[in-house]
């Protein structure tokens, strides 16, 4: 087993945000894995998604389970880390050791709650900036992420397109559409509808247990495909029989109050806000921006990968980053995966992701040898 | 303009329903529109979805709006009531004057709220067929019905065959799936986790407002396809700018908020609760049984339709029956309409589905003439 610790850097340079907002210091929980080069050409940022954190791979001491990306990250895996130096961070606004509304606000001494700023994920990426200045990389051989992961590894191309030399964006989008922004409203209803929610001013009291619970339950059923829960439930009961009452009889039920359940002792309710919402202002081409303009100075190289049956960031979005950056005549590759998962498929075990993530670095890591 | 009144019937002989329980009296509410023939060969009855009532058509005096289903029902409409006699009854369990949690238990004087017996399509059906003994009708030329409307005119031909000649069953499917309970069950906690639902005893004080309009609010994204979303809101603010907190901004959110606050002033949160859960158990093939066999004595011609968009209920699930129809050689005519609507479809104003019904009881008609 190999032992890995989270990374804590504190920085009390201000961060403009787009909205305008300053934070005058911020704490970024980070962890690496593998060995930075001699010209430090080999490091990889890998962004996490929604509720993920730094801890992508290995075990922290007295664990059982590993980082949330395990499966492809170590040595001889697609983030092969005895080839590469890998970095991941937690993201700005979360909960997980990077400030966030459940941050102690230094000017009060308390913590933000909602006087935190409204952040976006140009705001995360521009921090992880930071970071990966910090560490002394001035041009990453990669960035690679799936969901918000994806979002912000096509801003960093986008953003910074002489700080990396490629990308990986996974099941996500260049702007969230209508419907991936209801399905995160209803969730934020139903945590800001819970009284223990108290307008974000909760800690040190009751959280609002409730509301997030349910909040996680929406979420989840947009992770899983229509066929993936038929195949994993199907209509299988509980117990022996149906019970004509109002309790858990249907296992589909109480697998989802248990991620309910478990998700309220792991994640801070106001992150949950502040992160849908983050998500839901990504769109590289507001203010009537054309995508191929916004993708015109990319970073050199990227790699699209979509799966078939995620219904809740569907491959027509990864088609139109596509045929965008191949007007443009970047480099792009592109694969939709066959798989029964929906959107959580990233997540699992999943061998044509990768097999098409080891051939990609190996492509640009021996392009970057080249130059 | 037509004007319409709901009417109403008290039955004071017991139902016995799936589950066992006995309710000792029960009352229907309905309204009738166009004329019984002297043979009484001409009615057909209208099954309603969630949370639609008796009024389907014409105008309750001092009403702008007709009933929910309006646009098919009238003179020289598909149920064309110089025609036909059209039927149209609340369903058991709701809150719209038949008998429901809300009502008076003859018991105790108070309303049952969870003491309510839970109830089944199947249990909805056999109040119906009350109802139509009771109009004095010995065979229905029709039952038709979309979403539970539609579970309702299936199990109308499984279940009597002797008494409906023929069905039509739209956006409906003949078991509900792992995810279709899913999103069911997270509407359920959602009003249950709403303090002032107080177990079901809400009546008389507070109302369980907020965790009901979450209810509505997940719904509601499911009844729309991602296109419609995207056509009529996209990322449209409902101000000038982003204003960087966390207010309506997009208007899909105030939409949503919309639907959800209407919502609370005109359904019964425990009717909530005891539809969904009759949806959810809806499987004519509980038990082991096959489709082929349950659909064996079935009514004698049926018309199957579906919607592309419709993910909510998938067109598969619809096909699914015409196959297990076909492979019994019964008369199934099958159509999966092109519409960007989603799961709503049928209750907007659609054309093809218009000219189908049309046809279809043009044919079921004239071959009753010729028996």
């Amino acid at each position: 087993m190999v032992y890995t610790k989270t990374q804590f850097v504190r920085f009390t340079s201000a961060l403009i945000l787009k909205s305008g907002s300053v934070l005058p210091e911020t704490t970024v929980a980070y962890e690496t894995y593998g060995q930075l080069n001699s010209n430090r050409s080999n490091a990889i940022l890998i962004c996490h998604a929604f509720t993920g954190d730094a801890h992508a791979a290995f075990f922290h001491e007295g664990d059982t389970k590993p980082g949330w990306w395990d499966e492809m990250i170590g040595p001889g895996k697609p983030f092969d880390t005895d080839k590469f130096f890998i970095i991941c961070s937690n993201v700005l606004g979360s909960c997980k050791g990077t400030t966030g509304p459940a941050s102690v606000d230094p000017a009060t001494g308390h913590p933000y709650g909602l006087t935190f700023p409204v952040i976006t994920i140009h705001d995360m990426v521009a921090l992880q900036k930071m970071l990966v200045d910090h560490l002394g990389i001035e041009r990453l051989l990669c960035v690679a992420g799936g969901s918000m992961g994806g979002m912000q590894a096509l801003t960093w191309a986008a953003t910074y397109p002489d700080a990396v030399a490629s990308a990986i964006v996974i099941a996500a989008c260049h702007r969230h559409t209508a419907q991936q922004i209801a399905f995160h409203e209803v969730g934020r209803q139903a945590v800001m509808s819970d009284p223990d929610w108290q307008s974000g001013n909760y800690y040190g009291h009751s959280i609002p247990k409730r509301g997030l619970a349910v909040a996680r339950m929406i979420g989840h059923i947009t992770y899983m495909s229509w066929s993936s829960m038929d195949k994993k439930f199907g209509r299988n009961l509980v117990g022996k029989n149906v019970s004509y009452n109002f309790s858990k009889e249907f296992q589909v039920e109480g697998y989802l109050e248990h991620r309910g359940q478990t998700f309220v002792d792991r994640f801070d309710a106001n992150s949950y806000l502040y992160l849908t919402k983050a998500m839901d202002y990504f769109d590289l081409t507001a203010e009537g921006r054309k995508l191929t303009d916004v993708l015109r100075n990319v970073a050199q190289d990227l790699l699209i990968i979509s799966f078939q049956s995620d219904w809740l960031y569907p491959s027509d979005q990864s088609r139109e980053m596509v045929r965008a950056l191949k007007a443009n005549d970047t480099d792009v590759s592109y694969i939709e995966i066959k798989s029964d998962y929906g959107h959580d498929a990233f997540l699992m075990e999943c061998p044509d992701q990768a097999r098409a993530i080891t051939n990609y670095l190996a492509k640009v890591s021996f392009e970057r040898r080249e130059t």
